[in-house]
């Protein structure tokens, strides 16, 4: 059987100032800090069972290093990396452990130049015990948590330089599925939404303005229950003294969005919810075209994104 | 490959008064009449592209006539077809439009008597123009919704005799995946949620109270957003004169829950909302024992539920 | 005793086009029809015992009549006009039902020029006997209301060409009591934000651009119950194609706002949610510099207004 | 002018154990802690600027010391004082600052045996720095904030022998409006809904089942902003292992509520949403009679309150 990618799983970031960085993710966002490895910590929402969504390491710069997605079997990374070594990649063996929890892993540059990483299984450690939930299918008790606490990763943001062929390489040699494209007037390809899972948008590739542009991460986006909880996670934010990129909800997806920035690095969370689910195995995907949605260049039904700064590899 | 079951599609129903139900159905609880051919009433959610998820036949008597599962494949029907035949079991096939909207598809009762449907595609009307919502991916326009209707179908629980292998002979032999199950003090199976698509819990199996009790639906559960709707949708019922039986949250599953029945015959609508994504391809069951939960007989971690009247077959 | 002002009670607007002015109010905002009487229909929000919170007339323009305030008593309408007819004011009598659903009541123009009713009593209309809440403290069944449906008015904010002084008149002479207001670095006051009743902002006073503009109506807010409700309603002003001017919170008065406005005439509804209430009775307003909220210069917490546009007298 | 009441400022409670106590107060439900007096402590919720709203003392027994209302003007004190004497009520005078952050203030039992304080001002203390919120209309920094943390004290209700009684001295000699009550089938009365401030209810005083039943408190309420956060703060309690007594929507009032009770004293908070505001000057007071709603003995909309115990004076 073809090896298949099942679901997004982390996403590895580098910060020029790692305490700093830590006010964001952890004191301002509420992700949870889960281990913390020479200058590395490893974070996760307070709904995750695995080990980490992000890790957060010190460096000379802002950096993306990889985006970590885990294979449906832990022997399909093998799989493909037979595969990928066949059609010529150079790719970096991961060994079980050396990023913390995770299981044998393979990391390789896809053809434009993003960094993903390919592993098949992740520890599951229990919150420490004062922190733990009375109910068995919940990890952290919400008392406890940061009262803005998102609950799990659900999606990135990359630019491309050649967005179209990228997508369609994701698609292809990975085998997502395309949820939802939209297309400018002059038939380029603006933005592809694509799912590891089949049952919600794990990646965004959207087109750079520029030929030249190098492949860079715009933002991670976590999950919150509704609206109200975005207004809540502002609040926090800007009693943070932390910026915020925008509130509104998008017409592609159509998922409510607040985007905040880590103001050390860059680095640029997004608060989300109202997505749907794409249950529907015959799913046909949602071909948005210009002028479809009025509401700006960035294509959203209300409100906007203020900055398209991003972070590279 | 093996045949494979992609989600939980549609419910049939019967009811002794048409109009009565879909008073119900319709005028409180919000759900889209989408088509009606001679006794049968064709129901969807606002956010459903399927034809149906729910359908209403005027009957002698209220009861449940299947349980319609769509299949990852539409050539699936077929195979599921020779390997149930092959078992022995009393296949009944429904053509192509027999069910409106609905391709190829088999009815059988599976051994504990619940009648389950396999189908493999389902047409996707458009709701009427003014409907429509100006996102294209949305199906209605909200502003002219019902308030309180749900947007999808989410889950049914049933009860059965032998709970334990019911729920077994689903997961063995329709392929679903177990997502939690409750065992009581002296090991007995109470209930095994299981999931077709792995990201959800798409079908609940009860152990009903005595061995003589027929296999019966209990509830069709409905996705709402939030615990604020399940207080609107309960507003809604009341004013409407419908019987609710309880408003809290699951243990089990962790969902918030209002129920609403339909006075005339019986058929309970849930109105769920918070439960989480299983997206993890090494998901291991939530292991619930006697004790686990303490709030009463149904384990609930919130209120309760009032009644357990069931519609049987 | 000295006449009191007890709450804002009305505003009266004039359009061009009372239909398509009526397809905003009522189809898109929600506001129930209660009245018409020639050219002019009377609206309510949907948990609004009284006549109407505001009325449409047609006319040859866009305007603002009045803006209508209900006295304590019945008879304070007479002790308020015995006072300002010894100030010199030119009133205008208006007898009872001349504005249908009023008692008796004066109109005049205050100092800077607003048109200000005052009146002391208001019919309460039941609704239509299948739109009547089975609760005996609730107006409309909610199930029957526009899902965007605002509850109640919440406050009007106006320009002025000399804010100060408008805002001091309406201190002194009506009792109205200062909850917040907010000066430029040069000392000018920009805003003041007045409770006719004590518990919450009734009136904002925003000083205009420039020496010559006229008095205006900026916006009459409704309120609603939570942020979840603004992109709801900002999602409903979408579907039914009229423009909002932005989604965020105030700093002041720390309000959550959606602003909608009629294309046709130019008035604009606020959706406002989240405000506090001010039962102290020694309550001290807030008062902002600049510099105290960064973010723009209509000093927004969250968000901004797109539109300073506004309607005359 | 004869003196007023303004609003319900705080309730004076006794403990058998402080500490466990704060660990309900303070830990499960959030109340921010203010001072700390010997073996009294002072809280109030977070968007309170007064120096308590609720105060704890450690004694041989749970008990209900006092209701501390806030007159309208401080000579409000004396004049209520001088009536009450001359009405031969045994007053106590308390100095300022005896119970600290408060002015001078008279104690003393009404007619049916419940305590009553009444006070003219109340310091109102910065919170600790970096606890502070940056909007100068809010007191804390919500990101600090427990996450089912309440607002403001909303209402008491308490139990009375001769509710009838009581609630006719509360209106006639402190001023109080009826905002609601409701009539039983024999024409006796089971409760009255008074308000202090004529904006919302302050008190309710529900008719006791015998005739030697002692004064008592059911309950203290505190506001929260919607349902979401009900269900919010049962899980809270759950996890906390506060008992709970029931979750669901007052009819009269039109609250939502969850009753939260501190296992070691018995003393229960309603954490209380969705009142209406009754600005009318002539508001009529909602007349239920038996029959009117028929949910329960307790006249719930939606679900039920689990316990009736109560604490005594």
């Amino acid at each position: 059987m073809a090896p298949e990618v099942a679901r997004l799983g982390h996403v590895s970031l580098e910060t020029p100032n790692l305490e700093e960085s830590l006010s964001f993710f952890h004191d301002a966002v509420g992700l949870e800090i889960v281990d913390r490895v020479d200058d590395t910590v490893f974070l996760r929402a307070v709904d995750e069972h695995d080990h980490h969504s992000l890790s957060l390491t010190e460096a000379d710069a802002a950096r993306i290093d990889h985006i970590g997605w885990q294979t449906a079997e832990p022997e399909d990374v093998r799989k493909f990396a037979k595969k990928f070594e066949q059609q010529g990649f150079d790719l970096t063996w991961i060994e079980e452990d050396e990023e913390p929890g995770q299981g044998e892993a393979i990391r390789f540059e896809i053809p434009n130049g993003h960094r993903f990483e390919l592993y098949g299984t992740m520890e599951k450690p229990e919150p420490p015990a004062k922190r733990q939930s009375k109910l068995k299918n919940r990890v952290y008790d919400p008392s406890g948590n940061n009262p803005v606490a998102p609950h799990r990763i659900d999606h990135v943001q990359v630019w491309d330089p050649d967005g179209f062929e990228c997508a369609e390489w994701i698609r292809d040699e990975l085998g997502f599925q395309v949820q939802e494209y939209y297309d400018e007037a002059d038939g380029s390809r603006w933005g592809t939404f694509l799912s590891a899972c089949e049952a919600k948008i794990d990646i965004a590739v959207v087109q750079s303005e520029h030929e030249d542009d190098l492949p860079a991460l715009h933002h991670v986006a976590y999950a919150v229950d509704s609206p109200n909880d975005l207004f809540e996670a502002h609040n926090a934010m800007n009693e943070h003294g932390v910026p915020v990129d925008g509130i509104g909800q998008h017409g592609i997806s159509r998922g409510e969005f607040m985007y905040a920035r880590d103001p050390i690095s860059g680095h640029r969370i997004e608060f989300n919810t109202g997505s749907y689910l794409t249950l529907d195995p015959h799913w046909e995907p949602i071909a948005w075209e210009a002028g479809d949605i009025s509401d700006g260049d960035d294509h959203q039904w209300i409100g906007g994104i203020d900055s398209l700064d991003r972070v590279y590899y």
